[in-house]
């Protein structure tokens, strides 16, 4: 198994990568200069590390990486936060995202993760790497805090910001397949978020999805969740189209930057460094593709390579393609 | 001028009605049993009460409020909060919420009141009173807490759960206008929710009212905000589609519920029990309408009087059909 890293996406890079890459080694038996290391688990997987070798190997060295623990790729140039991600992606065909899909396009790894230029991210997987036969569109999705200690999942948060219900319909299913096998929940609840609670209730969009997810077999639909159930645990799996998942999803940010700002401190607001949760992952593409925030530190990016494992293991790739097939 | 309160809205009803009423004319210098009246400040309103007399009498009684210093209207009908509302205002004549529109639409009121069941106040907004000449669709707002104390008032959270981008430039004219008379702003800035900061970005309506908005000379735009910008000082009007906004109201309200089931207690967050804003008035109509919570208590239904009296005293509907008729 090989993952594929941007060492230089985000806004600490490279160093904030190459201390995510030590973390997760370090938990993967791999000596690290700390001997903190805990015995193996599982076969680590093989480590591609993209980006600026002059800048990468000495930040290597003085995380006591071993050369033989990684594989550095050699990428010059970089995508800025900022560029155009489609004429970037055609302009800079060696910088480390580039690299990246092609590497994942060639087979060369199973996964590949940055915490770069969101827009170049999401361009590469859908235009390098394919859909998975069957997907109308991909989406991305955020995990959301509960009230009672659980995580829901959202989806979509921006992808697709004018959606069909055919297509809310779809996320439910990718939604509830990647609870289901990432995140360890059986026949995960899926709720489409809406303005009131009753069926027949909300825009055109949210009322004909009602009517598709209502029918669909493969999902365990539990009705219409409003805006003050977001954060409640009443569904594991929340639909909508990614105009408003995109809202919901920052303003939940906004909500720790703020309390901290203002020294309100619990557990429960903790929750909501949404950097916990490392990265979100493209959903309904061939090969996973994990997305990180820009500001994302070491544990984000041990979080993404952890959460790229998991996804290869469980194959979910593969079963998410086998499950479109049946149902067509 | 008279303002008409419905005595028989809200889940704590009559009884939190009547101490609203009660607390509001303390703050008139009507004589109340605590003696705690203040000075006139301005020639009290005359309240009108709708409900049942045999409630709400003795609890005016008990409240040592002046039979002399109200308008008790007999309403022998309630509608439920979970009634149908254009049934229940058909079938119900004689309820408190269609009593209360037939004094408004005779003129024999200034202004309604009631925290009872929304859909049937909005009802009678749109079709008992009429929406003034060249309104689309009247909306309704609310007010958002932003991080510096500052608020800020968010339309539509609704009312109209499907918008045409014109629909969205209306409402940020008839909110700039709330925003300068009544909260005392002038020249408030408009900001459209979107899911990005740059023009170009969002849905197709976003995208269109986004240029509507930019060539409105009658209000100030300072373009997109984010869902990370909704908590902070911005702009001091924020538009956008009644699903989007419905959602937002209620996951914000969600918050002050939940952070105080967790005993996280601060001003700031105080600022999300949306009681203390009394209620929200439906903007575009020819007369105040304002819906409270059902969870009003007397401190809400003293500020939605307040309310009334500020939009009778700005002649702020007044206002509104001259600018319309001006941009026609």
């Amino acid at each position: 198994m090989n993952i594929a890293i941007d060492m230089m996406g985000g806004d600490f890079a490279p160093a904030e990568a190459v201390k995510g890459v030590q973390l997760f080694l370090s938990e993967h038996g791999v000596s690290t200069p700390d001997h903190s290391s805990l015995p193996s688990r599982s076969s680590a997987p093989g480590l591609i590390l993209i980006g600026d070798e002059a800048r990468i190997n000495p930040l290597l060295v003085q995380h006591g990486i071993d050369g033989k623990s990684v594989n550095v790729v050699h990428a010059p140039e970089v995508i800025g936060m900022n560029e155009h991600p489609t004429k970037a992606l055609k302009e800079k065909q060696r910088s480390s995202i580039s690299v990246g899909f092609q590497l994942l396009a060639s087979g060369k790894t199973d996964a590949f993760i940055s915490a770069g230029n969101t827009g170049a991210m999401l361009v590469g997987a859908l235009y390098s790497i394919k859909p998975l036969e069957g997907v109308l569109r991909p989406t991305i999705s955020t995990i959301i805090p509960k009230d009672n200690g659980a995580q829901g999942l959202l989806l979509d948060v921006g992808l697709n910001a004018d959606c069909k219900p055919e297509h809310l319909n779809q996320f439910a299913l990718l939604g509830s397949m990647y609870t289901q096998y990432i995140s360890g929940i059986e026949n995960p609840r899926v709720g489409l978020l809406n303005l009131g609670e009753e069926e027949g209730k909300g825009n055109l969009l949210a009322q004909a999805a009602y009517t598709l997810l209502k029918e669909n077999k493969d999902i365990h639909f539990v009705g219409n969740i409003e805006g003050r159930d977001i954060l409640k645990d009443k569904a594991d799996v929340m639909v909508c189209d990614g105009f408003t998942g995109n809202i919901i999803l920052k303003m939940a940010e906004s909500i720790y930057e703020i309390t901290r700002s203002k020294s309100i401190h619990h557990d429960y607001l903790d929750q909501f460094n949404f950097e916990i949760y490392g990265g979100t992952p493209v959903l309904g593409v061939s090969s996973p593709v994990i997305i990180g925030h820009g500001i994302s530190h070491g544990k984000a990016f041990a979080n993404m390579i952890r959460l790229a494992v998991k996804m290869i293991d469980a194959d979910l790739m593969k079963k998410m393609k086998s499950r479109l097939e049946k149902i067509q």
